[in-house]
């Protein structure tokens, strides 16, 4: 029998790093992953299954000093980070140049646009070898880019919202169907764990709960993502995020007009045959439409739609599990295509 | 001291209704409304305050048969119908036949267009008096027939989604700043209070808790009364409601293009010029947004938006409690305006 | 007409303290409340309306600097510390050498034992003004100490949990009808904002929701309090605590043996008995029981039970909005009584 | 390779039986189930996946129409029953007639004194049959009974609260530590689905949500069990359920009165030894208190405790998924022990 493929967490404390490690602790064709946390980080816990009593039932899961020699030492093959943005834009060409495949959860390395980094704080400035590496990056969308993941050194996991957004559009701008003129517009809503672990007041229960509030309207980061991978122009695109008052999920939904006018069977067609082979989305049969509660503690992306009686106006929903496939979910995916696993192991 | 309006409500039971009672319960200038209930209802409760034990602390409140002789024994002035629609369309004619005036929360009298109101089952075949009611309806948005009040034998209170959506829209449209061949989207969300009392496997709590969907995608009721009164065709409003894991409370997220590119202070000039006087519509100033809990327990439409860097795509945001300002505050908003008494009155 | 009551509150800005804001603003027998803070409080908003949108409507409250110049010249008579009970331990003396009367919602000046008071951190080292000032303070629980309010210069506000569970438990302990060596037990239920307005990994929305847990077993800050009013031993009670998934309301499930077999009738006639003639509190008709949502955004405390067959074991279930009742609320009905005011006046 | 165990579920529309369906799809060692719904039944979808579409990823699931001559052409071995206790109550004669071995989710088969299962509405005169299957059956709780499931032809799976109940009071009961005689008192929460998927007034959202309601006092249909399985006298035990906000979990806080002043490591190592090589229960270490989300999407009981400093007062908490350990994951685990498998199988 093949070795088991040896991975490391760095940020396993935090919800989709969490929740990267649940995956992981049963992934037939991996190690117990290595569990690791800086020295200046806040948690005073040692032991993964303090903080999440949950996974507490087969022994613990110590978090180890972070370090290089460690690594090596374990024979580490493939890095995930689940760290700030700052820290992986620090820590990746570090990695890299160590020998180690990353997946980085964080979005650092998704955007290669210098305007849509900047509201991460990465300018040009970085240097030769961010930008080298930033070519490298592969945008770690396995439905789009599946076909990179065998040879990608580095992985940059793409963001919830985007993951929701993305997948609903590609198929239509793919087919050229979209007046983009027109203006497409996302209204997208996410669950509490979207917004981090980090108590401040607007993750208080009080604040959340009998409440719904849109924020960041014309301003989130993720529209850089959204964009670039849609190859629209930042006046194309409205996104609006609102805060659910539910621990998990994303509910996106879209209005797109299309050039021409369709049938309701076409529109299906389309979705159907983008990602025909494609095991983690779903297509739902027009006019039903996905919930929140039905992609919940899975990978799947479900997608569905109606159509107007014009034929020309299309609202899509799209709906993910933004702790799975909005991210350590997809993360597993990812590294199942990077190293030959099959797409779906260790993620039913 | 003048004596005090003499009130009577046909279906306290409800969400809608109970409220109503509650609010008129307290009104200065209102009697103990008559609380009323069919021999058909299949509410076998007939006390008030069994059914709601919130209100029990002063007493019971019975609920009494429903019968016209009764109502005029009782010397009734104003009935508040919180009915089905089919059962306001049948009774509406009855009751001014009556000499009384009424107050109807369903959307059975909200619809001049015979094909708005087919939604509903209501035909022109419903005859030459109820052709003529129709006519003399007002359509029960203060903060627009405000005038119409005072002399209205009959007042068509709005649905919940319509009046978040029709207050957020008709200042601009009013101003004729919209761009309408861009086309208007609303994407609005709901407490469950709003899909009514009724046990479904929809209300129930699994169905709803951790949860958000999307329904009636181009198919919703209200749509009609939206049209009819921001006077747009069908083709230029998309509204999609959405069912939200909360008990009450309507957020609407609204996206229109303006005509030509505009400051944010000119819009907000708009809104503040529209709603001069109207005490229970609140304008945040951008970029402060208005949040579902804010309206709470209110009688307030609350109105926000903001605006892109291109002075051309509007993002608005409106939110009321649907069971006050939505419903039973509204209605009583309607009376104090028909009997006279100040617009705040027993709302605050 | 007479003039209004002219009051302050410290500490408007935490959930008690902007509930007392709004109940005093429209209490018809007080002027508008000076809202006041302290140099060094973290809060950087000067207008309460900014920071509870809530009650925006009419214009803003400006938050002023404390100090007790100000509060002279503008005439205040009565001052609510809604504040830490260290802070309240130090303002109180000297309100009461300023010639205020206070009504404190903290747990400052609750407990006559020192072996209670030493949860707060307060020693008989308080010093002789602090002692007499204690034997002085009048534990605000109107239903027991009514009579002592007229010439209350200090009330303490009781505990919310402390409230649910003595309003429950002091008919039967008056009537000794309880058999206390077989030991009191009192399993309680929280909403969130009972833990505070301060962000912590235990009040995050993904913490709490879809949760329920147990806290502060066998030591919570509260016992003393009920201890204390009740005259049982630390041997006689238990009580628990638990963080119940909504923002408030408590309920209380408390368990008894009565001394001698009785008649649910004769357990139900001495609740009626002991709360003839006090508007806050409702006895429920046993079997029917209390729940959470009958006493929200009310001033009620619910009493209902359930009487085992023997005759002698005894399930009292107590209900109360944490934040009236159980805070703001009962200030106000203590206010009331303080003041000649009705004991309804404003809570309504 | 052996082949795998051929099984069917009747019921899979219901919560439990859903979720024992998904276990079951999942269990390496069981072919895909067969699912069956009776002619009357209700439900008019004839395809699991359309009802929740969670599990539609593969295809769908139809369901087959109830025929024994079906069943033995299928070869089925073990039959699931996740029906009203009256159809439990009439199929498992049958189905040992027809050599099947059954797991019954329901009530019916679970109590052995005639004047517990009154409440069902099974009284003596069922007949000779029932009274000899009766006594055949095992009470499927494995930490008690495991010896006798792999013999078991007939395994009454255990109610979701008795399952919390017993599982936390049978190490003290069984080292006679008790005090009995004091009572024992099991103040109990659950989550929603625990009440069926029936839309009713009480499962109504808006009922349940911001709520918390204590019933069934004194009358609850689990009491039985759990005196029988304990051997209680029904005047040693009251039991108080509550429904909680939440779609799913149990928390029971349970007191008892211990014989003699013990230590807190003596009482830990009591449960530690009861449950030493049972995979399915977690004992917390004293302080720690379990909370519902640890156990949530699991098939952990969790036990914890707090001892008062008398060392004779002992507050225990006990946390399942009641749809797991509480349900389907339970039977599942039964299911695993009659026929050889690993405890854990399929439930991980």
């Amino acid at each position: 029998m093949a070795s088991k493929l040896k991975t490391a967490i760095l940020g396993a404390t935090g919800y989709s790093g969490f929740e990267l490690a649940r995956l992981l602790l049963r992934h037939p064709g991996v190690e117990t992953p290595v569990m690791l946390q800086r020295s200046g980080d806040t948690a005073v816990e040692v032991n993964l299954a303090d903080m999440y009593p949950a996974i507490s039932g087969n022994g613990g899961y110590p978090l180890q000093p972070w370090s290089w020699p460690e690594l090596k030492r374990q024979k580490i093959e493939l890095l995930f980070l689940a760290t700030p943005h700052e820290v992986s834009r620090a820590l990746v060409p570090e990695a890299i140049a160590h020998g180690l495949r990353v997946v980085d959860l964080s979005g650092a390395w998704r955007l290669r646009e210098a305007q849509n980094r900047a509201v991460y704080g990465f300018h040009d400035a970085d240097g030769v070898t961010a930008a080298a590496l930033m070519k490298k990056a592969v945008y770690g969308l396995p439905e789009l880019y599946g076909d990179c993941l065998p040879g990608a050194a580095l992985v940059a996991n793409p963001g919830c919202y985007a993951t929701s957004v993305i997948l609903a559009l590609a198929p239509l701008l793919a087919a050229d169907i979209v007046d983009r003129e027109k203006g497409i517009i996302s209204d997208s809503k996410s669950g509490v764990s979207g917004a981090g672990k980090e108590a401040t007041a607007r993750t208080h229960f009080v604040s959340v709960a009998d409440n719904l509030s849109a924020y960041s309207v014309f301003g989130h980061r993720h529209v850089g993502e959204i964009l670039e991978q849609l190859k629209l122009d930042s006046g194309e695109l409205i996104f609006t995020p609102h805060l659910l008052p539910i621990p998990r999920g994303i509910l996106s939904t879209i209005y797109v007009h299309l050039k021409q006018q369709m049938h309701a069977a076409e529109v299906e067609s389309c979705f159907h045959d983008f990602y025909s082979g494609k095991p983690w989305v779903r297509v739902f049969a027009t006019p039903k439409l996905p919930q929140i509660q039905f992609s919940l503690h899975t990978n799947y992306c479900d997608l569905g739609f109606c159509l107007a009686k014009d034929g020309r106006r299309l609202v899509l929903v799209s709906c993910i599990d933004n702790l799975l496939k909005g991210a350590a979910g997809q993360a597993v995916q990812n590294m199942n295509l990077m190293y030959g696993f099959k797409e779906q192991e260790g993620l039913q």
